[in-house]
């Protein structure tokens, strides 16, 4: 399999940490985001979107998404599941990657919050407010949920997509505000298939 | 089941077409969005984000994000299938509805325009950028796949989430420029669960 993908890309991340958590490798190929690699025509003829990560799976399928690329490996490698319970949970673990997934990341973004900027207005406070709000609602509703991690004792989807966005709220300044969520990450960072695929361990790290 | 939402949410819209498709029904409970109801206390200790939909299952878990709530319909009630065919032909599907439920809808939902509007900027160009984006890619992947629907000939994931944000797109005046994205949108209002799920036929509309 190929990844492509960018060593800050925070979407980039959470297929490492899957990949990794399955036991799974993938050749990387990086995309240079700020120098505009993933709006090279070669890029767009993979993934018209323009966006990183994508996956080519050994039969040359283009996979795209982070979240369908998760659920994916979690298909084809249901060891250890990343969806682990009965329908309702399942539903809350995904809902809770969703919030970053959706809510979250999107909204705040490389391409967004340049268009934020393009207009003129404060992209950084912009990019705080989105977090902030998410993470509020995210910190409310793990509270109900026995840790350490977001779903119990074992890494799930939650963690794939909190952990990442966790770094991107440093990185933006935010106040940090959510004990369940810092323990969460704090917890995750412990584990291999989260240390070792961060950004700053890429190969294309700057 | 109960399902909290507006008329006017696509993404509300989507569970009731999941609902239907499934042969499944849930008492609708309206929370009138441009008068705040999605924060009115009760509302926000049952979905801390205040966003519809939220799903109340008939054991009293509370579930929220449409996507997740389409997907655990789909795991208590398989048949129609949401997600057809292998871990691939899945991901794809996925990944289809993700380009509206994650990089389209929520950069431009009622809280997000509202916050460009208050910044002093054109919040309708916002949307209609912010659609256009992601349905040209949109129309780029699906146009390598047989139709008449996203991904065949019966309604999936992806048909679920393309025809409400079709809605949206006529709503915000975007340049009507997808000939796929149209028909697979012509198709699908053809099928009860997808037109007498629509906006206008429902209680709250006004």
């Amino acid at each position: 399999m190929i990844l492509h993908g960018y060593w800050r890309s925070t979407a980039a991340w959470r297929v490492r940490i899957a990949l990794a958590m399955k036991g799974l490798t993938a050749e990387q190929v990086p995309h240079h985001l700020r120098d505009g690699g993933q709006r090279a025509p070669d890029y767009l003829a993979l993934n018209p979107q323009g966006l990183v990560p994508a996956l080519e799976t050994d039969d040359g399928q283009v996979l795209t998404q982070s979240l369908a690329i998760c659920e994916y490996l979690d298909e084809i490698a249901p060891e250890p599941p990343l969806l682990p319970g009965d329908a309702a949970r399942r539903a809350r673990i995904r809902a809770a990657a969703l919030i970053v997934a959706a809510d979250i990341h999107p909204v705040q973004n490389l391409k967004i919050i340049q268009r934020i900027k393009a207009l003129g207005q404060d992209e950084q406070a912009w990019a705080r407010r989105v977090i902030e709000d998410g993470f509020d609602a995210l910190e409310a509703l793990l509270s109900k949920v026995e840790g350490p991690l977001a779903f119990g004792p074992a890494p799930t989807l939650a963690d794939i997509f909190i952990t990442p966005q966790m770094a991107n709220a440093r990185r933006f300044g935010c106040e940090l505000r959510w004990p369940r969520l810092q323990a969460i990450e704090a917890e995750c960072l412990k584990l291999d298939a989260f240390r070792l695929t961060a950004p700053e361990h890429q190969p294309d790290a700057e």
